[in-house]
């Protein structure tokens, strides 16, 4: 299944994308696709309806963050070899994680702003995890259970905030809409090889990134148990697992993002991100 | 006012401690002390209401957390100088932000549970400001006007995890546990000068640490106005400001926790927190 949420900012609605391409409201058999909706018995209920009998959602509405109501988004730092090379780091001997501000959390098509004062805003197309089932030190083996499905996210960064403002990288990775999500959460059970997905990131149609998560360092597997060593994981969480390499911070010079861009973003068969980027205006 | 929650795990109710000392149900005029309730809107609300009148709460209820749906819990490293220097560290040109994970959030008198291979859990009696109203791009001189109130936060940290395991400290902050909050949100209006409250944690009996906000570094508005600047703060989100000198990492031979133990803490006029520790068992 691939679920959504549609409709304006701060009052979506359910839905799910239908093999036809139409976009099918959800209301009547779930409050919203979050947390619960994502447990296998959520999941299980959503795939009993009759899916061709959902009502059709008309026109082309906005698409909201394909998950409502996260409890935190988990993110992983230089996890591609590739990546940690261009920002001249070196690959850790265990996951680097950080977190970014559920605020942050956007729309996939949303404008991206560019907060006051930034020099230094920069993309990140990375491959989201969304967990369905709670998670506390959970084996390897067992890892992929607690895996709801998976999304596009852009994990937007403003690299001056990250990284010279003193300590700790949670500082430049939260400003509002610094984390579109979406188009939509492609349940697990649609994605038998998370490990081979091809991804991209344009800036106004210049391909900046064109990797595959095949040279993820830590795996999704890993990283899901790894995770539960140091907190629960609880369905409707976020794990946001790194960027392959062509981030803005890794050309020669430097490149970063101005108001008035255009980023389009996608994973192989999660769907694609489209964001205008602007400027802060109060 | 001073607000709380009570009743079991996931399933309390809002409520007041009455000037009388009883708790008093408020059930029946909100549906928990949340984001809604804090703004000014909800605390008027609130304070409009005849406290004398409201139901006793019978018997000695479990505490929760004194706030619900906390969006995010932005913490401030190396905020008192003194702790600095027994870190080691120096005190940073500007605050150190970090998050611990909402998951890690309990009631203030909850078993504080010892992660599985933990051998360096600590603890900071820390002064937690409550937000009240959005704030994005906050002037100092407006920042208190977006604080609902004040509450003890306990920031356990375990501190191999923290520092020992590669980078970003929310990787020792955000286990199960890991965030005792409450007893009470005092709100702002009782607590006229927040930079000057004497704070204390025991360990079974021995005062660790006994400071003061005084001592501060970078006090209760700095820090509102300055996290806006880099995201955006929400009703309910929590900021935890920082410890005083006296952790177990400080201590020479440093002394961490072990099962079986008791910590007390409290801040001047923000009540007490008592926490037993224990082993996790699954």
């Amino acid at each position: 299944m691939k679920l959504l949420r549609y409709g304006p900012a701060g009052s979506e609605k359910p839905g799910l994308r239908h093999d036809d391409g139409t976009i099918r409201d959800l209301s009547a058999h779930v409050a919203d696709i979050g947390g619960e909706v994502l447990t296998g018995a959520g999941q299980d209920m959503l795939r009993a309806l009759d899916a061709d009998s959902l009502p059709v959602v008309d026109g082309d509405p906005r698409l909201g963050p394909c998950v409502a109501g996260v409890g935190k988004i988990i993110a992983i730092g230089l996890n591609y070899a590739d990546h940690a090379a261009e920002a001249g780091m070196e690959v850790p001997p265990e996951p680097v994680i950080f977190f970014k501000a559920t605020s942050a959390i956007c729309g996939p098509n949303d404008d991206v702003i560019i907060p006051r004062g930034s020099e230094k805003t920069d993309w990140e197309v990375e491959l989201g995890v969304v967990i369905g089932k709670p998670a506390s030190y959970v084996d390897e083996a067992d890892a992929m259970d607690h895996v709801a499905g998976y999304c596009v996210v852009n994990d937007v960064s403003e690299r001056a905030f990250q990284i010279e403002r003193a300590g700790q990288w949670v500082k430049g990775k939260s400003a509002d809409t610094f984390a579109p999500m979406g188009p939509w959460l492609v349940t697990r059970d649609e994605v038998p090889e998370p490990q081979n997905l091809k991804m991209w990131l344009d800036v106004d149609g210049h391909r900046y990134q064109d990797g595959s998560t095949a040279t993820m360092v830590y795996g999704v597997r890993h990283l899901v148990s790894y995770l539960s060593q140091f907190m629960s994981l609880q369905p409707g969480d976020v794990i946001s697992t790194g960027t392959p390499p062509g981030v803005g911070m890794g050309q020669s010079p430097q490149v970063y993002l101005r108001p008035g861009q255009e980023m389009r973003l996608g994973i192989e068969g999660l769907g694609e991100q489209r964001q205008l980027t602007r400027a802060w205006d109060g």
